[in-house]
């Protein structure tokens, strides 16, 4: 068996559909965010205009500082499993923090928001072998993989789609417990879930509800608790999973919910349980962004009002700009090869760098560039963006195209 | 459907068997290490006997140093997933330093060992839908998951027992892939699989092999590449996974292996591509330490000869230490109920931690002790350890106990 030539070819066919990935090679400069430095084809300055660092958190001098002292106090690794000599006092404060964040009893913290979800939706799968899952067909990867594991029947829901999740509810057993899966804000195409209309599917039903935030948190509500909060609905939903490595700048995922629930799934995951803690360092960080997104509510009212200006230049400009309610703003090429000349020359010509997003992330024919800018993204960089994505998009030809279409 | 007795039902089923958990609540001291604070029942000063931070490498000052400076100087979260805007300098660099530390062309970094295991198993799965997995009835809970999750057909051959894998693996239809998934150091016994061995039949059936070397890595070798540079073999195998949160004091998981089998992992696996990568700190962090640990073979030696001392130590006092060839000193038990009641009275008589190591982490009947002795446990705090740990034995009556049973 000549396993170097299975491998060769599990990578030819990557890129064969054109899907192949180079990554980025970057360096992040504190303080100067969303300048950074490239280091791909020599050594320059670029403007990141593709992060999910959406506040700029990671280079909050607050959050820093809180990472520096905890990493000369407590040193840099955790030692350990939780169970077995990993825990350290600022998890507990993290996980109290976060579980008032969302007005829940108790939260747990685990590595990402990734394994978050998966353990998570797993575990339930063990807690309630029987369970009916019900999750939204744009669910992130996370939690497919969390459902599939989870060994439970599921029944996938059109997007957003209310009609159509009653009506997989109405014809499942009655007794039978379900769980209705779904995001608060679909990341790639920026639109936010109905989720009271939801809740009221759950109580009809008798439902269980995980909503993901990772797209929200720290970016909604009033606290920064997610739509969620800004909604009202926070005290409705049984899980609410976040991240610390988006809004919050850090790293780490987690979930919020009763006692009882959360003590359920910090005794059974297996992707809790067996897996070494976060960094004192981390969690420190992740702590004091936390606290201090709850108390700048203005960091919030700037990042949306950054996200509209993007909105409506492009529009103005008559660019492609795809609807979203958030402050993701996907503008639309609709194919991978397009894509990547659009990206490649924003970077080579003008120093802007953007990740294309292609299939398998988005629909094939819906290739697009996916914007977020942040309260950092000023009048003066936007004026740079906007004359750049412009002339790429004349020199590409696109603009043409775009009329053609219209 | 009354979901919140569900789970109260499911913590109580843990409960009901002696196996809920109560994390000790803890605070490293940064140069003190063994020294920690609990912060359990009051705050006092305990010394940890049983931390994965083999080699004390967390509180080492130039990994320390290393983590803030990348901290200061680029910030907390490194803002995205390895594809978008996630990749930064210093991702390539470790992967660069730990592909030469095994000899191999390629590594590739993940959020934590778990899910280096649980992503690469399953995607091999992917990759060899075929494969038939052999694998070690004692791996790994996230070993055991990526299998599972590859959906491969799977056969498990017992604890290190060659002829038991050569008669699963005659069996096999010889046109299969075959993958060998091992680990080196067993971590709750401390024993040691015969690589070579399993690589000589690797190659007589034609399988591919897949070792976790987390409890190795750092610590056996002469430059820290585990028990395959310890035994000359690193070069037989497939794949070599190890950790950064264990004796590179930092956090983080890593395969190792060909140019090809390192790109197909990188584009196919669910679990490395759709999380935000690490920040830039514990890049940093844990380049300085597996540097620093391919330099410094003494602080090996040293480490061994502690756990030999303590070995040494605990046979003369007549205390049923179990057999091991490695760094991890098991004491046994043999009941959860007297291994909670000796790890008690350790820590409020004697202010000494040690977690007691029940049933799923071992079978039942061989709970017990897990120590780890690092080279900062010196003279005086073995002393310390050995005066404190008779004291307990003889007033819980296992001196007793042992002396009937043998």
């Amino acid at each position: 068996m000549d396993y170097e030539a299975r491998f060769e070819q599990a990578v030819a066919s990557v890129r064969d559909e054109g899907r192949y990935r180079v990554f980025a090679n970057l360096e992040r400069i504190a303080g100067r965010f969303p300048h950074a430095i490239n280091h791909g084809a020599g050594k320059r300055d670029v403007v990141v205009w593709c992060s999910n660092d959406y506040l700029g958190q990671s280079q909050n001098p607050l959050v820093v500082e809180a990472g520096v002292k905890a990493l000369q106090v407590m040193g840099a690794g955790s030692g350990g499993t939780r169970n077995i000599s990993g825990t350290h006092r600022l998890h507990g404060e993290l996980e109290a923090e976060l579980a008032d964040l969302h007005g829940k009893e108790a939260a747990l913290v685990f590595t990402s928001g990734y394994v978050s979800n998966s353990a998570t939706l797993s575990t339930l799968g063990k807690i309630l072998p029987d369970a009916l899952i019900f999750t939204d067909e744009l669910n992130h990867a996370s939690m497919i993989e969390g459902i599939r594991f989870s060994r439970c029947e599921k029944r996938i829901f059109r997007h957003n789609d209310l009609e159509h999740l009653e009506t997989l509810l109405k014809y499942a057993e009655p007794e039978r417990p379900k769980i209705i899966a779904f995001e608060s804000v679909y990341s790639m195409d920026g639109d936010i879930a109905p989720i009271a209309a939801i809740c009221d599917l759950a109580d009809k039903y008798g439902a269980m509800t995980y909503l993901d935030e990772v797209h929200a948190v720290g970016l909604y509500g009033l606290r920064g608790g997610g739509i969620s909060e800004r909604d009202g609905v926070a005290g409705r939903l049984t899980v609410i999973e976040g991240t610390l490595a988006k809004a919050f700048g850090c790293m780490g995922g987690y979930i919020a919910g009763s006692s009882a629930l959360v003590d359920a799934i910090r005794s059974h995951a297996s992707g809790f349980i067996f897996t070494s803690s976060q960094p004192p360092a981390t969690m420190a960080a992740a702590l004091a962004s936390v606290r201090y997104l709850k108390a700048h509510h203005e960091l919030r009212i700037k990042h949306q009002e950054r996200a509209a200006e993007l909105k409506k230049r492009l529009a103005r400009a008559g660019l492609p700009v795809m609807e979203s309610e958030t402050h993701i703003v996907p503008l639309l090429v609709g194919c991978p090869v397009k894509a990547k000349q659009v990206t490649d020359m924003l970077m080579e010509e003008h120093g802007i760098y953007v990740q294309p997003i292609n299939f398998p992330t988005v629909p094939r024919g819906t290739e697009r560039l996916r914007l977020t800018p942040t309260p950092f993204h000023d009048d003066c960089l936007m004026d740079d963006f906007m004359k750049a994505i412009v002339d790429v998009w004349r020199k590409i030809g696109l603009d043409r195209e775009y009329r053609q279409a219209a």
